[in-house]
């Protein structure tokens, strides 16, 4: 392991192989020797670029990258194709991901079986080809699929079931009785089942009453969750989060939420209880929805937005609360001037209407 | 443990016998076979469901369960008795919480005594009756007291007091010198006793310096906290939590706040540092306190709300600052409709007033 | 260890003696015992408290404290030499801090060397002086530099280096290929280098795809990082946190941001991916920072504010969008009173202009 290691370095590649790699075709010197990734404003001798559309050709031509990946019909100009090399592919994004896929290091994972230190309940079921690493607890009832990696310090709560192929790193806590699909990941001390936060507010004669939250968690398959996020589990029923939906850090999702499939949910996002988000929304980070909130499907919520009640499916929001874009992005430019607004519509209307007064007088 | 242990399963129970559980009177048919609880609009053969007030008393006609739970009071029409079962009680909430409470399967927890994984310092007194599951640690000083439950992971700081019958999800971390109250339940991977976030800001000749977190953090009884909160340790003197508060998941209390007895705080509510909250105040998902706000005591404050200062007794409050509803909702109204509004007067004002001139033009 | 440890006790000490401590000049009573620290308006006998500036001063007379640390300069009126003792020194803050690290009791360590709960994989390399405590795992290729402490739980991923007299408190994970500086301290259940969130978002053929994140995460020296909060690797590159910053609970950068030396974060504070920060900014508490937003040096960010795009060095911002606090306090001041504002031009140019209709007519 060298003392740089946290510096990304592609192996060495002429751009002529590269351009075979991505099945690209290559405009320029197929020679150039690239050896790491960087933005286009970044980079050096040896660095690969992309250029995903058309507004990032104009940087180009001041890049000191060597090589770009381009996406077919971007038109570059001030090529200098001696020195440098164009790579056109179908999509830049996707090229570059498939770079990054080949040279990715991979999680370091403990090894092979059950570590000596970690405590399995001898009720609890885990496939022989599971990696269960230190400090790892499996409490009766629960089952580890094939394949899968507890990567240390994870607990596993009772009758909850884990498919195969998942990784789950270190300090996860999955309480009892949750279900997560196959190839989920999901990152460092983050949460899944633990009560929903549901009370009968208390009175002059009595304190809150806690009610229990009997329900589960269930999670589809290739969900991939962020650190520190929360997932409680139903009051009864079922928190389902959908198929290949991916959940940023510091997400907290309510008890009997749904989530459809391939869904984003991004940082920080926090979800009422009984909220619930149709398939292939995004929602940016820091967002707000309140309880029972309801969101269609292929909508796009802006961060920092609260919503509400309900939105349609394909709508675009934003805002506090969130609502169509056009309206709210009119609303936010008027409140940017509206103490200025406020002192000229004064100032007009003290002179035009002897009985007009501000709020303020 | 079945495959589908986390789908929740009433006991089959006939209505009749229902009724006498929970002390109601049954109008309908006695004989109806009922094994699961759930919402008035799901539900379906042998669902259970509840009617806590009159506005939900419409639902009952279209519902598809067999039985509900009713709040004395509230009239229903529409009522199939042959085949279904409606049973009266004082409150259908609590009947609902007794039903749940009886259903609860609970947590599966570690077995008796010291789990041989944990680390117990021999300066370190744990009541025998204590269960202290696998990979808990300590520390000298700090005391368990009778009947409490340490999952998995669970830290325990120098000198740190844990009281009766608590019970401490894995990955719960309590720093030095903190004392827990008897009955409480904290979720996993919470952190109580980090330090106070205290600096004496830098300047060009020095960087911040550190104003030393010396104080401690103090929890009451029958105290519930979520899952990825964090309640830090006073800079000197007490972080004070009072008796019967609940606290949501990634909730953020600072240094020194002091939240009274039977206070409710919603997912993701951040206190800055000497925040104060009196007895029995609602606080909403995603609020913030400023540091040293004072908030007084049966105060409902909205979700996604900031509160800059102080607020009576007795207030409901909502907005970015929080200030009466009935002020807050008007504002709100008026800035949805915001550009609108001022296009509209401007337009009028030009015509009026030939010196008009809008911030914009 | 006492049944009262978690009250802060100074060892009992006479005000003569504390102003030799601080090199402070005494006023009053050189003879009053001072045993513990209190607010101004909180304390009572024995109890020491400050006064920073002039507007403190006032509170002098009605304190119940003995004894006061006052800075040079600040006047005092209603002073009772007799019995009380003011001691004059070059800034109040300071001398505070001084004497809080005098009585600071510490973080209960664990003891030297490698507790035997902990796994420690033989391609990684521990300091002999440093102490891993129980349940700690670190993997291979990890090292852990001199006098460094990992208290209980904490993981290490492959590749990852940890400076010296670094203090990382329990459940602490870090990832792969990370660097930590000199003399860190990260409190507990922190996850620093999880996955960034990137995504190509999935269309009508196909889901979301993971952009792998093979970078990492550079900490520099003297770097504190509150509990609970997430710092994501890098695409490529590096996530990078420079000398002396400090980072509160439950705060969350995101892939490849950037932030300088000396900056403050404050609890909840949320960084998108890419976002930067110059030196000696501070930020506010629950503030939104847009992807690739860029703050420049010596900014200050208000509580509860958002970033959208860039924000220039020396600027004071506030509001959503953070704007210069000037504009941002009028504009929230108009905002107050807007409904009533609203109601009264309406009325006024309902009267004036016939053809005047407000957007809710």
């Amino acid at each position: 392991m060298s003392q740089h290691a946290y510096e990304q370095q592609t192996p060495s590649v002429r751009a002529a192989e590269l351009a075979q790699i991505v099945q690209g075709e290559l405009v320029g010197n197929p020679d150039v020797v690239l050896n790491t990734l960087a933005p286009i404003e970044a980079g050096g001798q040896g660095a690969l670029t992309f250029i995903r559309s058309q507004p990032f050709a104009k940087f180009w031509a001041e890049s000191s990258c060597d090589a770009a990946l381009v996406t077919r019909g971007v038109e570059i100009s001030n090529h200098d194709p001696e020195h440098k090399a164009l790579i056109f592919v179908d999509d830049a994004d996707i090229a570059v991901v498939r770079i990054l896929e080949m040279i990715d290091p991979g999680v370091a994972t403990p090894g092979d079986g059950v570590h000596p230190s970690a405590t399995i309940d001898p009720g609890a079921s885990v496939d022989p080809s599971a990696r269960i690493g230190p400090g790892c607890v499996i409490m009766r009832g629960a089952s580890v699929g094939a394949g899968s990696v507890l990567m240390a310090n994870v607990f596993i709560g009772g009758g909850s079931r884990i498919g195969g192929e998942c990784l789950l790193h270190p300090g996860v806590v999955i309480g009892d009785r949750c279900v997560l699909g196959d190839r989920c990941r999901v990152f460092a001390n983050t949460v899944i089942g633990a009560d929903g936060f549901g009370y009968l507010p208390g009175n002059e004669s009595r304190g809150a009453i806690k009610v229990p939250q009997i329900g589960s968690v269930e999670i589809g398959d290739d969900v991939e969750i962020g650190a520190c996020s929360t997932i409680d589990r139903a009051k009864f029923g079922v928190t389902r989060i959908g198929n290949r939906t991916k959940i940023d850090n510091q997400v907290h999702i309510g008890h009997n939420c749904v989530i459809g499939n391939d869904v984003l949910l991004c940082g920080r996002t926090t979800l009422g209880g009984s909220a619930t988000i149709g398939d292939r929304t995004l929602v940016g980070g820091a967002v707000v929805l309140n309880d029972q909130a309801s969101v269609g499907k292929d909508v796009r919520i802006a961060g920092g937005s609260i919503v509400l009640d309900s939105i349609e499916d394909n709508q675009t929001v934003l805002g506090v609360p969130a609502m169509p874009s056009r309206i709210a992005l009119a609303n936010a430019a008027a409140q940017r001037s509206l103490a200025q607004f406020c002192r000229k519509v004064e100032k007009s209307l003290k002179k035009l209407d002897p009985d007009f007064k501000p709020p303020s007088t």
